[in-house]
């Protein structure tokens, strides 16, 4: 029996490119303007999970040659302060990007501490602003799981013009975001949800497909039509992706691993932005 | 031959009723604050078309008990003196609601203009701050014809949960807040435009259409969808819309005609929210 095979969408090797490029800016900017780009990222309570994903976040960071800032508020830390504290880095001009690493806890008012980040230090793309920017398509900053994924389909030279692209899930950072962005391709695009009464229906019909709900090999390969592109932006517990891979891989021309596919990419636009916030500051 | 027929969403009586009550909401407000509810309207030059549409505007004011400001600007207005006039709108406490007429001229930076209008007076729903609210389901005012669309389909008791919506258009006041607000009602939505490959296809899905192209009868009825809600959005010269109305009414449920369907809801969103803009300031 031959089935053939998808080929791989490297977000490892992508994401190390784009780093690359990054830490040549940022050494640049710094040698140019006697200062480095810095971005905060803020951190509420200990949560083991958030505490690795910052920490991972500065390393990143530093390699790169981003200054990072970090503050970290108490589990127990009110709306007022957190948006108070990012208020603060908003207005510090030795701060060019801002991370809120979330979630924050449930008694927080989640939008309204995203909302203290200063459009034009949101490098992580998650204020209202940078969400109508990328529905518009006007400068400003990308959610970074959707800007990755943009990065991805281009390296790999996919036409996006006119194909069927399929987003199954509607998050403010990862689904809704990646829809509009591949609108802002020309594709025609189509947002699945957990309502979506069949979604097999609407996998089948996709060239592209996104996937990002979080649900452990939720996409059936068997739904993917011959020759799509399938972007697996779900991280499940076991190194699992949102589509069943290897039923996947039969039928696509190109996929993302999971992991080394999406997710590189998130931190790499990361850095990537933070680099544009400080050149844009000064113009450069 | 027998052929079933649509009903038809009479959005001129639904916008009658909703301005009644609009205009019942305003006389209380004006009763029991002493200020009658404000509308400024902007114009640019002296294009026909618009200098109608605001007139029509203000005469519909009028009726419901609304107070309309009109602020006239040359056709020859810069950016940053449009920019100002708007500005000194938002700062006005005697300004409840602001409308800039569109379009404003191709030297003129809209987007600009727009942003200049205070997001608690943007009725006409045209801010970055709006289009993201209603991408995340968050408390803001609506762009008007979607919200008028949102409304008819509410009369109508159309069931959107895990429905196929289809909106063919994209623009950022009508087919993109659409698509938001009907995936913000669980509809699995697509999102059509000019670059789609297979319309017709893609139309042959929808559950709920909604055209929004501004091209006459583009939209055949033989690609509806037994049994469809159609809403056509479009209004071309000869009072016709996008969508093939005889062929379409002989397949859907629903349908609205051209004119007398979404049309007159438009205005009658702008003033509800002009009243609810003025009863927000005063947390009434």
């Amino acid at each position: 029996m031959s089935t053939s095979t998808a080929r791989l969408m490297d977000g490892t090797a992508l994401a190390r490119r784009t780093v690359e490029e990054t830490a040549a800016r940022a050494a640049e900017f710094t040698r140019r303007t006697g200062t480095t780009p810095c971005l905060a990222t803020v951190l509420v309570g200990a949560d083991p999970a958030s505490v690795t994903y910052v920490k991972m976040k500065q390393n990143r960071c530093a390699k790169a040659g981003i200054r990072s800032r970090h503050v970290e508020l108490p589990a127990e830390t009110t709306t007022e302060e957190l948006v108070a504290a990012i208020t603060a880095l908003s207005e510090d001009p030795d701060v060019h990007g801002i991370l809120l690493q979330h979630p924050v806890g449930p008694h927080i008012d989640e939008r309204a501490a995203f909302e203290a980040i200063a459009p034009e230090k949101d490098v992580d793309g998650v204020t209202m602003a940078s969400f109508a920017a990328m529905g518009f398509g006007l400068p400003g900053f990308v959610s970074c799981t959707p800007g990755g994924i943009m990065r991805l389909l281009d390296a790999y030279d996919v036409d996006l013009t006119g194909k069927r692209a399929v987003v199954v899930g509607r998050s403010a950072i990862l689904g809704k975001p990646a829809g509009l962005l591949l609108l802002g391709r020309d594709a025609t695009v189509t947002y699945c949800h957990s309502r979506t009464t069949d979604l097999s229906a609407a996998v089948r019909e996709a060239d592209v497909l996104v996937a990002a709900v979080g649900k452990p090999n939720f996409i059936k390969g068997e739904d993917i039509k011959p020759g799509a592109v399938v972007i697996d932006a779900g991280y499940n517990p076991g190194n699992v992706g949102d589509v069943d891979f290897a039923g996947a891989a039969e039928r696509a021309s190109l996929i993302t691993p999971v992991p080394g596919g999406v997710g590189p990419m998130t931190i790499a636009v990361l850095l990537a932005q933070t680099v544009d916030a400080a050149e844009r500051r000064l113009g450069l």
